[in-house]
């Protein structure tokens, strides 16, 4: 047998997974909604005590490692020799704040712990300019938990395109409307009150203009008393036509951006030029059916109520589906019961098909 | 303050709930599909000791209480003055085994504690009879639970015609299957097996002859590794097409029983004239919009899977629901997550509506 051995400790050691832990804690502070990643760091003395904790605040104020760094130092702790853990790979450029990596060079630090790196390729590089110097980054530490806390923003970063979540409520036949088009309500005031949560959780909303004029929504976050949430998401309406001047979109509630466009590759981009990292696509039928079709949903959330309508709309229009095989299979996420409704949070996974290939010699129905 | 007093004990002590409770399992030790009910019993001596248990076999053996007697006869138990704890009261009838209030009282047991009164006129009329001779009987003891076990036999004896359980298997968007009628698999094995399972637990399922032209369907109840279950319901096929001679449904299986009609109600009427007490509508949309129409659906097994279609037939043809305000609404009574499938169990309820009335003033999608 034969051994090796490093001066390096090339795994994290559990003082340091506690401090990512109390990390991600500190990164989960920070705003729901924002162009810039929420992020959290924690230094640790050599002998492994905690002597400073900082996450980030939103775009425009410090990082959470120069957060963290000033905590240290309004406590009069010497960060000379430090180890930083900290969610997101420190940043290496200078955008409104200056490099992480410089800041974290300046301070002493000797080792850095990154749980998640840096898929952005104008803010990565920060590890390799800190082992440049000296430093030893370790990274991947409990990196699923770190893409957790990132959420949709690491997502948006990786695909260069908002994430994107398709809403569906429709009735235990998966109907969004009655023959006459009425659709209030479906759903009960549970699952409205989670989908208007959710709204409050992203950045823009979408609906096509034949859903904007049919229905006329104001597509605002509210609470259950009715009042808006504080944070508005853009309200983006896809499609050629024009609002009426009294549409209830122009009134109290985010942004408003019409994208005069079909094609849902376009919508992203103007989005993602504007900041937007994660839209719900909220309808109707055609605008989720050309977002299925181009292969952007990244995530359904479908709502579906006890309720039996036998005829009216279908959630989704044509995909192009002749026969069983070419189903557009998701893989389920969650299941979560809201008052008298199921929430089923699913996302695409073509290898999803595979699963389902074995075919067992039984009846047919399910 | 004024206060009564009576010489008879009218609530069960903790002593006869006891008893109920294990009468509620013993009940549960009789054939889940049989035309009688399941029944347990249990024989108390003054002192409030067991002194003999009994339960339903099945048609054409002692009836629960008779078989208690037995119990207690053969461990030389003296049974007078004894309180007989049974979860349906006692058959006052001669069918295939004598009245059970007969047998009681020659016994000359005291006081009869019962779960659920017989709603079965023909049976019914034992507690009558009971007190005409004395006995203190005591009736509606945990009745709720009486009425769990009881199942659907008693929802049966009560409509004078079979329990209806109508099954649905559906993509996310309510297709149950793609444009070109393919619908091997839209739910996982998981669902499919449970729906077995339910197949096994039920007198009849019923198809109707489109269903069964198309499909070629055996319906049988298997095991997941293709057996037969012991139990095979009988097969009930809906309509005036005949079957071709080479029919799966011919095959090893339950009964065949061909019903040419269209009429729900004549075919339940034909159902019960069989014995049955459930039966498990599978499909198509025509016969589960029929039942629907009929208001005769008791159950809805609604098995939701993470699929889009995007075309195909629907779970459910035209209710006649022309906008959201005659939507059919359930009440939710489960939601059970199999495998990457979702079984939502609901059952009919007018009152339901009324619950959905208040409207916030908050949008319209969910």
């Amino acid at each position: 047998m034969t051994s090796t051995t490093s001066s390096r400790v090339d795994s994290a050691t559990p003082q340091e997974s506690a401090a990512m832990r109390r990390a991600f804690e500190l990164a989960r502070r920070g705003p729901a909604v924002d162009p810039n990643p929420r992020v959290g760091c924690v230094l640790l003395a050599p002998d492994g005590q905690t002597i400073g904790e900082g996450w980030h605040r939103g775009a425009g104020t410090p990082h959470a490692e120069v957060a963290a760094l000033a905590d240290a130092a309004a406590q009069r702790h010497d960060t000379r020799g430090a180890t930083a853990v900290v969610t997101l790979e420190p940043c290496n450029h200078t955008g409104r704040t200056g490099p992480c990596s410089e800041a974290l060079l300046a301070a002493g630090v000797a080792r850095v712990v990154v749980s998640v790196s840096d898929p952005n390729p104008l803010a990565a590089g920060g590890a390799a300019r800190l082992r440049a110097e000296g430093v030893d980054v370790l990274a991947g530490v409990l990196a699923d938990e770190g893409r957790q806390v990132l959420g949709a923003w690491v997502h948006a970063v990786e695909r260069d395109r908002p994430f994107v979540t398709l809403k569906i409520a429709s009735s235990l036949d998966g109907r969004i409307a009655a023959a006459d088009g009425s659709s209030r309500w479906i759903t009960g005031p549970v699952a409205r009150q989670h989908a208007h949560d959710l709204r409050g959780e992203v950045d823009a909303i979408a609906v096509g203009t034949g859903t904007a004029l049919a229905d006329d929504p104001s597509l605002t976050a509210r609470s259950a008393d009715g009042s808006l949430h504080e944070h508005q998401p853009v309200r983006v309406v896809v499609g050629l036509r024009d609002l009426p001047a009294d549409a209830a979109l122009r009134g109290p509630g985010g942004e408003l951006v019409h994208v005069r466009t079909h094609d849902p590759h376009a919508v992203l981009a103007e989005l993602a030029s504007r900041g937007v990292r994660h839209v719900l696509v909220e309808g109707g039928p055609t605008l989720a059916t050309a977002f299925l079709r181009a292969g952007v949903v990244d995530e359904v959330h479908a709502y579906v109520a006890p309720v039996l309508l036998g005829a009216g709309r279908s959630a989704v229009d044509d995909l192009g589906v002749a026969t069983i095989d070419d189903a557009v299979r998701l893989v389920t996420r969650s299941v979560l019961p809201l008052g008298p409704d199921v929430l089923v949070v699913a996302t695409p996974a073509a290898e999803a098909a595979a699963q389902t290939a074995a075919r067992p010699s039984t009846d047919q129905e399910p």
